[in-house]
């Protein structure tokens, strides 16, 4: 019945027609994180579009082929996009897996395409990355979400999937959230295993106990793998250290997380196979490190409420003095 | 008259002549500074032998050039020998100037040429490198010696002299020595700046508050200069912790060092010319490094005293993790 569409629906068939059918669905960074969810989200059947950089002639000639653990899959989205604001239609939702860097601001990033009822996810690592998109963005709803996956971006276009996949997701600042709920859906029927929590932040801590450590040791150590920092007693201590301070600081700003955290973190790394850590990734590759995100914004809370991070301090004072360009003499 | 020489004479005319005239001395592990400090007391009228590995052909032919800022200096050794067992007559002083590593056997190396009148001078960095030696030959005198000088091999029989050059003795384990007052005078004869002291053991934890903070660091940071160390306020804040550490465990072990002595240090590295500390030369070379005795002892000693030295620990696990060969993937 062609003949009763409105112009406005002629301008734009597809949408109209899909949005009815499926949630849309834009990943801003797609990286390895980006491209694996936004490739299980589009299998799930919601319409998954992707901004690029680098490697936008790649992806929006051949897609994006994910070598996975769980069996290979290649992702054709729906519309590539060079920028965000080539995306002509607020997605429904918007999928914010960029690098948390402090010369990043995602709230800009993101404003050409948030739409009144955009639910924004943040799929991000460390701490304090909610606060200036929640700030630009008061009425929609923002979910803040954690990855525990192990992947990488091996060439343009093509991603590693090594292990684990589960995604965490919650409502900032908190509490219960229809849109939580229904984003769980869409990630369980693409086969995600997705936990809900209506604490974010204290589940970016908990994670942030393995982020502390293994990320920067690792770069320290010469792009060590997570089987190296755990073959040498010395680094498991170190390990160990830094773990106990970041639950100290989790502890004494009210997110009661429990010193068995410790154990368990080992233990699981201990089950995967040897990883090069994001960060090694990201050092070797000479990107910019989440350094604050990771280090930095917890130090400084932790000073705040009085806890002594001494081996946090140094090696956060390491890294920043390692991410300086040096003078060749 | 040579008609007078006896046949023992004959054979060894230089060393019987000279022995009468002057001292004799042997370098062993003729890097930066043996080559330095030697050339120096040659030019106070020592007779310096000097033993090399890797830079024995160029030496041979060209001597040791030293660039430095005190003016420019060519050393031609009275002997250049290729190993410690060429040297056919024990010295009067034998100085050790190899690198303080727990491979390195010194007592086995030196057992060759040691005399039962030779005086050992050990100029080595860190802590517990006389036991071996000492236990090894009870009879000699031992002086314990450090150097405070910034110097570098640029290349084979080249050394780069940048700064200070100021030597601290004593006779291990303590106490005076006329051996020690004798080779003071050669040293200021040789115009070299020479403290006696008579707690070499007090002498070495002092250097060590330098050693075991911006060493460690540099390597870390990617062979970060002084400079480049003291121009960050979080590297600097991580300077002054381990600084206190080491101090606290001195204490703790009888050797009642100054909290001044950070700001002392602090101030005396900023008057420095920008500097690569031989950790990170030694590690941008792949030679192995001092880690043992520059960090691993001092820990050990400060577990058993019950100081703890969470910042010493971390770098220690670091470098270990560093040194250690990687897997590529």
């Amino acid at each position: 019945m062609k003949a009763n569409h409105t112009p406005q629906e002629t301008q734009h068939p597809a949408n109209s027609l899909e949005s009815q059918e499926a949630p849309t669905l834009l990943v801003v960074g797609t990286g390895a994180v980006g491209g694996f969810y936004g490739a299980k989200l589009a299998q799930a059947g919601v319409q998954v579009s992707t901004v690029h950089r680098s490697d936008f002639d790649t992806v929006s000639q051949n897609g994006i082929h994910i070598d996975s653990i769980d069996g290979d899959l290649h992702f054709i989205p729906h519309r590539v996009l060079r920028r965000v604001a080539d995306c002509q239609t607020p997605p429904d939702y918007l999928l914010v897996t960029l690098k948390a860097l402090p010369d990043l601001e995602i709230a800009k990033i993101i404003e050409p395409v948030v739409g009144p009822k955009t639910v924004i996810i943040l799929l991000q690592n460390g701490l304090g990355v909610e606060s200036p998109v929640a700030h630009a963005f008061p009425e929609n709803t923002l979910i803040s979400a954690l990855a525990f996956i192990c992947v990488q971006r091996v060439a343009p276009g093509r991603i590693r999937h090594l292990c684990f996949g589960r995604i965490t997701i919650g409502c900032h600042p908190e509490g219960p959230s229809p849109a939580v709920t229904q984003l769980a859906r869409l990630f369980q029927s693409a086969h995600i295993p997705c936990h809900v929590t209506e604490s974010p932040a204290m589940a970016r801590w908990s994670k942030l106990v393995w982020n502390a450590s293994f990320n920067p040791i690792s770069v320290l150590a010469g792009n060590a793998t997570t089987k190296e920092m755990l073959d040498l007693p010395e680094s498991v201590e170190l390990i160990r250290n830094i773990m106990k301070e970041v639950i100290n600081i989790a502890r004494a700003t009210g997110h009661p997380l429990s010193d068995g955290l410790i154990e368990e973190n080992l233990q699981a790394t201990r089950q995967m196979q040897p990883y090069h850590t994001s960060m090694a990734l990201d050092f070797m590759a000479g990107r910019p490190l989440e350094t604050e995100a990771i280090l930095g914004t917890a130090i400084r809370i932790g000073r705040k409420a009085g806890i002594a991070t001494p081996c946090m301090e140094g090696v956060y004072a390491l890294l920043k003095l390692l991410e300086k360009p040096k003078k060749e003499e």
